[in-house]
């Protein structure tokens, strides 16, 4: 049974969605029910919306029309739209079987996705689908299947079947980490094409692009990023507003409030093969502050991966690397970008980061036939190639060229913490470090962050510094002390203090959550 | 980092929600997350509330504000507030774990239920909870521990402790069901107490509070049930205006349009708890066209309720029932309420619907130490005991007691449906059965619905009736006639024929799905 309705706009966006709002009695009228779908038409446009229902606020005879779904049917406030009931997507039906334990065919992981990527399922049903992928986890086949469906439903580049097309991702979790930085120029002096696509930081307190920055714009479009690479054979843009995954942009929504992260494999699979990435390292790191705690958890997931990548057409190396302590000194995109800078200029300072970046760049250059490729990497960078390599890419993204690390603005608001007593330093807290670059600023605030002035290892005196705090504004500086005041960055001591912490009574926290793509 | 913002009414309600919306940069200057929460205080008055961001709408310096957070904050248009960022409750946690397969404790369990009806918690967490049900299902103990909390957190009836307070569920999917109208006088007339609460119909076409409604008045508060059921041992009215579990009417939100039912046990052993019952039958309908399909999952199911009943200290007994075709023969609120009554009155008319009353009727009377309690339902029926307890509990509910099946309007509208051959009804098809009375207006328009004719094993001539159809508005009967086109409810042969559907394609559609409580 249809009805004809008076446009109301909601003032109001819907995440995407197409949600039309009925007065509680228009749909008890209608048998329909809210979460149910709406066929609504107007002058030849029409729609499938999802519905609410409300008691006040929307009158009987009118439809609450949020902004997406005006768009869509192209209406004005007080237009006249026909309402009809329609039935739910069949992609909800698939849903609800994986709920049951069922695996989803190709067919149905196909529509799914593309459902989730026009608008047509509700955060209901979105939700559902992602938590149903904890339970009876994704196989190979399905993480397969996303992953193309991710790919059809976005954007993709192709370049010149002539092209060795590489790349790398960290899956994240360790601070400091500017190793892309100093990889992407190794790699594309010596030859290979590497379009490298970053993401700005969710929980972190710097992502790849936030660093870069610093040195030089990140965000284009699809086709600038092709005329960069094709110059350069290099590039270090923003990802996310390539849109080569949509459906991961809208996953990833119902995932970091959740802090689950069951379509890990397919979400980074997919940007890489939609970019055009042939060779993948994926770098896992491991240890008590990462993302991944022990080596064979690290070892399953490696595994998948590389599986992941033949099925999709890529071939894939993980590198487990060490993730206890941040890597290098910096932590916060500017001082980050200043340290990998400067590594780059002096081909030494952060043994760590070097030594991590030279693996990666490395490990890339046997995948495609090199020989000695760490070797080779160390030669890149000390030969100044590297460097240059990262000037010319600076320079296609319309950044000054000949920078220098000392141009890169660091907050003007500092407080150097110093070691109450001699010994050595035991431990860095990751979780710790990352709390307090974000009280500081960091990422919003680029030259936000910590300076480490010793690593895990190192003999410290009585009043030497450990870390200097970095913020742009007072105020900032001072949250990031009181953060410090609550927490224990780092251990000092001449032995390892074995109690970690006292369990007294059964409380249950959000353990910290990390989510990078 | 706390800001001042100016309060921007969204005109709009948020399910209960207490949601507030930042700006975009705002957001990303707090550090804040969409979904995350957010301390707003105004006035002495304080709400935690989750963020959802906007890039149009709420400009920069405004907060978005739904119906609820401003009825609870007391906040006008334009009202400065203070904004704080902060975390989110700890239940969010115990969700996350839930998710991951661990099982929740009591303190745990409480805390979300108490979270849920507060509105401190987001759709997606709640759907990530009831859906995190599903999959390693809820236990005994969790089972019990979300009945409890589900009372605590609603409100409870209590009557004089020298009442034998009964009651009787059943979990739904039969149509034409009018069973409760039967049992209740009957009941009520032995001198037992039967303060039954009941709800109108979700994907059925007849609720018991919608076919009671006919009769009688079925809205009340608490209160008036109490002073009701101490006049004449027993009502029939409707649970949903009770707030008996508000958590379940928050639950039910999300099971609805997933078409998911993980909390039935909690959700319907909450309410006998909470008002006052010690002595329950729960009716578990199984068949074909059911929502339960085989006795053994109908046995299962019974002894969940029978140990969750007893640790809540309720002693229930369950009725397997025969599920496979309607109760008697009329479908929607009105034609059903014309049976009962009718039944009532003359004491035969719809044998399976008199058998099945005084089945579950007399597993009552047994259960509080009567003697063959089939027997005496009987003898409360044919003496007229049950028809005058009846018109008793009519009149203190408000209603006519005089009332005569004839005075209980039915559409105008009507078809006809006859057998186009002779032979026996083969079987009659509950889910086309109920498509056709919700398409003629049922449960909504209480006059219309479906009458049978005939019941499965009846002889049939061509020619003969099989089944009306009644509508309120003609424009209904044509859509009841456009379902009937579509479906065949009535299997008319000399022999059962035995295929059912032919499968060509692996296309999957969303099951029937029953949802009654």
């Amino acid at each position: 049974m249809g009805l004809k309705l008076r446009v109301k706009l909601m003032g109001l966006e819907a995440g995407g969605k197409l949600i039309a709002i009925l007065n509680h009695d228009d749909a008890e009228e209608m048998g329909a029910h809210s979460q149910g779908r709406l066929n609504v038409s107007f002058k030849g446009e029409q729609a499938t919306a999802i519905i609410n229902t409300a008691r006040r606020y929307v009158e009987k005879g009118e439809i609450g029309v949020f902004h997406e779904l005006a768009e869509r049917l192209k209406v004005k406030e007080g237009d006249f739209v026909d309402v009809q009931i329609s039935k739910p997507p069949r992609s909800t039906a698939y849903i609800k079987n994986r709920l049951a334990g069922r695996k989803l065919s190709r067919e149905e992981i196909f529509e799914i996705v593309k459902d989730v990527v026009s608008g047509s399922l509700s955060e209901i049903e979105i939700t559902a689908f992602v938590t149903s992928l904890c339970h009876h986890s994704l196989d190979l086949e399905e993480a397969l299947n996303l992953s193309l469906a991710m790919v059809e439903t976005g954007k993709t580049l192709e370049f010149n079947s002539g092209l060795k097309v590489v790349d790398k991702h960290s899956i994240g979790g360790v601070p400091g980490d500017k190793t892309t930085l100093i990889v992407v120029p190794i790699i594309a002096a010596y030859g290979l094409t590497i379009p490298k696509c970053s993401s700005r930081a969710i929980t972190s307190a710097a992502g790849t692009a936030d660093r870069a920055e610093t040195l030089m714009p990140v965000e284009f479009t699809l086709e600038d990023v092709k005329k960069i690479v094709e110059k350069t054979s290099g590039c270090i843009v923003w990802g996310g507003a390539l849109q080569l995954s949509p459906a991961d942009d809208i996953f990833i929504q119902v995932e970091f409030p959740l802090s689950i992260d069951p379509l890990l494999l397919p979400s980074i699979m997919s940007k890489k093969k939609a970019i055009g990435s042939r060779y993948v390292v994926i770098d896992i790191p491991c240890g008590l502050g990462a993302k991944i705690k022990t080596l064979n958890q690290a070892n399953l997931l490696a595994r998948d991966f590389i599986e992941l990548g033949s099925r999709l057409g890529m071939k894939v190396r993980c590198a487990v690397t060490y993730g206890s302590q941040p890597v290098g000194y910096a932590i916060g995109p500017a001082l980050e970008a200043r340290e990998a800078l400067t590594n780059l200029m002096q081909g030494f300072g952060s043994p760590d980061l070097l030594d991590k970046a030279t693996d990666i760049a490395g490990m890339m250059i046997e995948m495609v036939g090199g020989g000695d490729g760490k070797a080779e990497a160390i030669s890149l960078l000390e030969t100044g190639k590297a460097e240059r390599k990262l000037r010319e890419i600076i320079e296609a993204q319309g950044g000054n060229p000949n920078i220098k690390p000392e141009n890169i603005p660091i907050g003007e608001h500092a407080f150097t913490v110093k070691s109450d007593m001699s010994g050595y330093i035991l431990w860095i807290d990751n979780d710790a470090v990352v709390d307090i670059a974000r009280s500081a600023g960091a990422p919003k605030d680029k030259g936000a962050g910590v300076q480490l002035n010793r690593k895990v290892g190192d003999p410290v005196k009585a009043g030497d510094p450990l870390f200097t705090i970095y913020a742009e504004k007072e105020s900032r500086l001072d949250q990031a002390l009181s953060t410090l005041q609550a927490s224990k960055p780092i251990g000092v001591g001449e032995r390892m203090e074995m109690l970690m912490s006292v369990v007294k009574a059964p409380e249950i926290t959000l353990e910290k959550f990390i989510l990078e793509r």
